[in-house]
C-alpha cells in the first residue's frame, strides 16, 4: 500500500528534505544518499520518494516506480565509479532478510570484491 | 546493449525453452526457474527473455522490463510461501559483484534467516 509520506518514517522525512540529509543523486520518483552504516567502499541507498512499505506493496499500476529505481541505481554505480568493478543492487523485504526500515530502498554496494555468498 | 538472444548464451537458451528448464512462473517479459546452486531454501533466478549483459545495459527506453523483473520476483516470493519470513532480490554486475552469467538477472532468496552482511 502506498501512501504519499508518513511522518513518522524516516525515509520519508529524508526525501522530503526535512533532514538536510546529503543527496548524491536523484530522479523524479527516487533519491540517493549514503548509508550511515556502509557495508562496503561506495554504500548508497536508493530511496522512492513516495511511501510503499516493501516491494510487495508496489503493485502492476505503479511498477514505474520500480523502473526508475533501477535506472537510478545503475546510474549511481556508473558515476561513484563503480563501472569497472561491479556493483550489487539489493532490496531486502521483509524480517528474513533483514529489513529495517519500513519503505522500500534498494541498497547499490561496490568499490571492493563482495561477499560470494547471496543467501 | 540489448539484442534478442544469443547462441552462446546459457540464459537465453533456458528462456527460449531449448533446455527444457522448468519455470516456475513467467511473464510477458521474464521466466523464473530454480537456481542450480541454491543458497537458500528459496532460490529462484528471475531472466528477462531478450538478452541484456547487465543492469547497465538497460537504458531508459528498455525500462519497462526491469519494472517487470521485480513485479515477477515480488509474485514469485509471494507464491513460494516468502511473505510471512521475507525475501531479498539481488542483481549482480561484474566481477567484483561475482557476476557469472552474463545476461541480466534477479536473484530471489528466502526460507531463512539470510546474512545480514549485504557487502
Amino acid at each position: 500500500m502506498a501512501s504519499a509520506t508518513e511522518s513518522d518514517c524516516i525515509f520519508c522525512r529524508i526525501a522530503s528534505g526535512e533532514m538536510g540529509t546529503e543527496l548524491i543523486a536523484e530522479s523524479d520518483q527516487h533519491v540517493a544518499f549514503r548509508d550511515l552504516s556502509p557495508q562496503a567502499p561506495v554504500h548508497v541507498l536508493i530511496v522512492p520518494r513516495q511511501h510503499y512499505a516493501s516491494l510487495r506493496d508496489v503493485g502492476p499500476d505503479d511498477a514505474g516506480v520500480l523502473a526508475d529505481a533501477l535506472l537510478l541505481a545503475s546510474r549511481v554505480a556508473g558515476e561513484q565509479g563503480l563501472y569497472d568493478g561491479g556493483y550489487r543492487v539489493i532490496t531486502n523485504d521483509g524480517p528474513d532478510a533483514g529489513q529495517t526500515v519500513h519503505h522500500l530502498h534498494f541498497h547499490v554496494l561496490g568499490g571492493k570484491e563482495l561477499r560470494a555468498g547471496l543467501g
